[in-house]
């Protein structure tokens, strides 16, 4: 395998002590906020259970993420870490991270795309047996790329929903030629990252862009999924009237049956003060939409890409248009309305000006199951055949019990004839 | 097939036509309140769909079944029913549903063991081609005793998770011989009649027989799954503080990111001035337990059967036992603790004496999906095998549309270019 | 003053031992839920603060009343009682009360209008030191017709609002000649009384009433004072869809505030399922909303007198009326809907067939403060001048303390440096 | 009066144009959010009541206030203003009031106390016929040292507490020589600034500034007035378990009703997470308490002063501090424990990096008032003496339905009939 040119981060910073504390501050505090990998970090640093593994990452190089590479370089590793988006990376964490003995990162903010590029290659040259992917690059790159690896990789894990509807449309295919674990969805994730992670950022995050308040408010939520349930409760739970739009019958009735009021979109439009679409889909707020909207309404994404909100109808409605405030941009009909998008539709929780992205906890029980996967990957790896598989139950468990611990709270067990009375009721006797 | 001596309802009571008419305005109350059969009514008046078919029923007999009862009667099928349980017959219901003629009704409230099935067996000689069972006594039955008739049976539905349960063990031992709906597992069915039926009964229930409040109550919920998950939710929306007890540590977490106190019952034993069951498992509030209380708690069971909260174990410590109220046994502790046992144990919602069953707008949505089980099997009987079959996804969708229709709840729908998008997207592109 | 003929309730009874065993039965059940009686209860007999008082009460005689009583009773005092409405009283409560050797109670159920002032009379002949009303009954008669009593008042009680409203009226002009206390006034009663006993026993009685849920229902609460806030909060809290409507702008400012949808009467009619009302004001539902409701709708009071929803006018445009269920009349219109009235548009928490008044713990609150305000009198008496006082602030705190201590509830106490420093803040430094 | 040397903003910055333009942005950002003001403006431009009156102001001079000080310049008024803080000025927004022609702002940012006071002289020299204060510190400038100009001032609004505080002590002492109204104390700006304002600003500054989530966090609240019943329903709106600290036990006793958890400090210390004042005492969390907290809480301050945490007790106990994150200082003991303190404990939505104060909607409200106030005093200014007066309730009210009113809300009104029914009741009858 030819030696790429491409650099570690230490070779494109000025201040790389600076870069490093500043990054070690962000990763501090992050780490004491993650119970689970805290745990793990002890049992991993002491038992070394990757010890003569490679791990190869094209993950978001920031302080939360960057606590999950160290964990796994602490259990024995050696891993090679480059950005899954150009615009994520922290350069300062990078060089962070870059720092560790077992870690080299390749991470650089606002790289192009031949430098991406070159940097998923430098982190394939590292020959790595895991791949830790946040959108399947890894996979992807390994699969075109460098085929002759694949015989001597143990196995993949993904984080991102993307990433395991793409890897699933390659297993269908039989193109998907080593084990990967679907880790996006596990009820550990899911139910978390959505409804709570999901729905208190988003909220937070419009909030602090435009010293609006929540309360009274009509808050129209599109889709009512685990994205949509976290951002109704929430936004519920700070005194919204809560609007929920929905294409699904039973998914209208369960909010309707929560007590929310259910419309179309076409209705929604003309009361909603507030609107955040959570659907996954496509063009859920258009132009019909935007002509029966109010004046000062808000428009954000909380959902998955910036093609909810149809923002080039609204472009072209817009008689003037102008940044109203940091991360809001104001659309004026020619009626004097004015719509106001926030953080240009994309994720509202990653793009706006002073988002954070997920909160700390929620990415813990994420990476916590990400560590235990890969742990999983080298401990029974040839277990798994090539394709996409669900994350064992003992291990979510596994992760729930950690977290339970670290927080002191303390849960029953079955006794013996419990266990066995359950068991003869689903058996049926 | 021999007569049975077993007469209709009608020859045991001595003013039937006084009966005919309570068991009419009862029926009358809760059609009122039935959105769904409502409209399933009118199709079924006037397509018939089930002309030509029998129907072999063992359910409660009260207001709410009776009304299923008599849509499927006025779809055009000859119904016999007889009760699953011979105290929860309402004769005045039953009396009312023989003088449709379409329908006999042997259930006959507090008959004895020979004379229950005797009534069954009564059911089973109009030769039924569909059963609809709650508990699939009628499904047994004909197994045991009748299995001549297997052949010319289209297909059954059942009701109850025990139902259900002992079905799926008799297709894994492939003892079941034609093919029955679990219409328990539905959507319709968990997610409305456990977390919103379950949960709003059982506390009004409490309530009502007791005379006593939630505000600053500690309530503990044993068991988090879907009824457990209800019983917390609207107990937290009458002020209680919610203390939940779990052995699953998922669910565990789930609770305990919802805001709930989570600890072992041990602990809440201490702590709780009421305890509700929701399991499904048995000795789950033991003497351990009932040692630690204080006075003057209440002990109630949500969830299944009468073992969850071990009354033995209780009658043995206690040094008295009294009736402290309708549908409160006290049990009297040397130490003078009085710990207050409401309905015995069972099922609180349906055994309390105030209690009335689930609430109607529930038992709508689950007869709907009853009632659309037995038309796909009409048309479409011959496409399922021998066994235990999920409801389609389009039935269950079709009584969620037809109960927002009702309520006058409008949703969105898909565009051809989101369905394509939305298709696109979960075969990977 | 000449003895009257009246004689207490054991001479109206058959089985007065049966009596009194059932009434102690209840009184116990509630006692054993009243941690603040129980504990004034310990001390008053341990310190006999009453005795050589006579207390003359007209209050509604049921169990949980019969408890502050006894309290009374054992705090050395004689008392003489009747009832404040004929048809509130529970013989078998008043006969368990007439037994105790300090206690003669005159109250028994559905005595005629004459029968109802001899009982006054009689209680008034024991010549009260004290008076305890729930209606200023009692009050009344005395100023009426036995003004020489007034001299050797100590002073009296008031539980109600239109018992302090009328006191208020004499005290205005001049012609209250004792000091009477306004407990219903008070913090304790208001909150707790309005917000929770109403909220939560009014729904609880609509929901047994009618086998019906909240989830998903449209739930019309007239008037956002304490007993709207409280019936909208704990409907909210069983997943109801609340609208309210009000008359005072910053109040339904405050219920929009609160995520609630506020409108007028006449567009709610078109959307409620279910009406409360709970203004306290009269023709708050009246004609023309009813030709607006849909089918189905359940109409209740929960404010004070049965002139909130005008039945009149109802029983006017309906076509027919029927009872439905018991506790619920069906007025039918031309057009074939039904509008379903409970308990008669009286106070649906007292009036409906399984309604049980408030909550036992919240009338702990209220009769606790009613039994220091008693104890006041006695030992304070005659520092509050003829007229309506509120409660002293330390008497209502007294009562909240022995509450939390009950509870098993500890909170903070100001330090010497806290306190000053709040009286420097308070006078301004 | 002489002519002081101190100039108005446009003279301290170098790109004055620039300056205003940005100003304009954030005002018209809030402007488009304050349906109050936007009203009234439009009436007070039409009308021009503040002809001919010079209104002397000293208040936060940021976008929100921004928009009350012009709605009153284009009521016909001259404004002079400066700031009431040296460190809330915003020199943009300042710059773009300045550049109104009847306007004219001497607030800059950073000034030392000497420039401080010039301004506030500067202001004073404009002879105002009308003080409006944030602090009362032009009704303390005038009383002291200009108070040859008292006889011309028709009367001054206070916005602050603290300044309400100490006009009242004023007052009280006789030194109080013209009418101020108490613009602090109305139910608008208590309920709604305080419920909603605090609670959830106070919220998403200290997520954001985290990175931290809220579900089942143990926040502990520290008071239980409208600031923490604000903080403690948000929190829990957001799946927080709220534990709350009181020292008044009726206060204590509502938030057990409420379903909160009630403890001392010195327990709640030892279970928190997070951490919020809102008592305005000091010293409400102390060494004993930081000695028990567990490693990672949060510290923050949603009361009044930096003095509701000590921490000279905890910089005193600290083995190293350091800055952990932007807004947030870490303070380790020697144990390792670290305790994180949110914006140095000061008013956490003031304080914090990323902080915006109150939300715009919240203090149209309170403007709104402000505004209507100082109509108030043109029109009819003589018939208040001198001394603290409330608002008057029309006002208070009048400005509840102008917001109804831009919110779309429409509510009902009191017919003839219903009005004599309440007055008679009220008057007893």
């Amino acid at each position: 395998m030819s030696q790429t040119a491409y650099p570690p981060i230490s070779e494109h910073l000025d201040d790389v002590e600076g870069a490093r504390e500043e990054g070690r501050r962000k990763m501090d505090w992050a780490f004491q906020h993650m119970p689970i990998l805290t745990e793990l970090q002890e049992d991993f640093e002491a038992e070394k259970p990757l010890s003569g593994q490679t791990i190869g990452m094209a993950m978001h190089v920031e302080a939360k993420t960057a606590n999950l590479v160290e964990v796994l370089a602490d259990g024995g590793a050696e891993v090679a870490i480059t950005g899954c988006n150009p615009l994520s990376t922290h350069d300062d964490v990078s060089a962070a991270l870059d720092s560790h003995e077992n870690i080299t990162s390749y991470a650089v903010r606002g790289v192009d795309d031949e430098e991406y590029y070159a940097a998923i290659e430098a982190v394939i040259d590292h020959e790595p047996s895991i791949t830790v992917d946040d959108g399947m690059d890894m996979v992807a790159a390994i699969h075109d790329d460098y085929p002759e690896l694949i015989d001597s990789i143990v196995g993949g894990c993904e984080e991102t929903t993307t990433g395991v509807h793409r890897l699933r449309a390659m297993d269908e295919d039989g193109a998907l030629n080593y084990a990967v674990f679907a880790v996006n969805d596990t009820p550990m994730k899911r139910l978390f990252d959505n409804v709570h992670g999901t729905g208190e950022s988003s909220l937070a995050s419009i909030a602090m862009t435009t010293n609006l308040s929540w309360a009274g408010k009509d808050v129209v939520v599109a889709g009512y999924g685990y994205c949509g349930k976290g951002v109704a409760q929430k936004a519920s739970g700070q005194n919204a009237n809560v609007i929920v739009t929905e294409v699904e019958p039973r998914r209208a009735l369960e909010a309707h049956m929560e007590g929310y009021d259910v419309m179309p979109m076409s209705e929604a439009a003309e009361v909603g003060d507030v609107f955040l679409t959570t659907t996954g889909n496509r063009d859920v707020i258009v132009r019909e939409h935007f002509e029966a909207m109010q004046d000062g309404v808000l428009l954000a994404n909380a959902g998955h890409f910036d093609i909810e909100i149809d923002l080039d109808a609204l472009d072209d409605l817009a008689a003037d248009r102008y940044e109203a405030r940091d991360g809001v941009e104001a659309y004026e009909m020619d009626d004097g309305r004015r719509l106001n998008v926030v953080a240009e539709g994309r994720l509202v929780n990653l793009a706006a000006p002073v988002a954070l992205g997920h909160p700390v906890e929620v990415m813990d029980q994420s990476f916590g199951v990400q560590a235990a996967c890969v742990r999983e990957l080298v401990e029974n790896g040839e277990s798994y055949g090539a394709g996409v598989h669900d994350v064992p139950d003992e291990l979510d468990e596994e992760i729930a019990e950690i977290k339970l611990a670290a927080e002191g709270v303390e849960f029953d067990s079955l006794s013996e004839e419990q266990r066995e009375y359950m068991g003869s009721w689903e058996h049926g006797t």
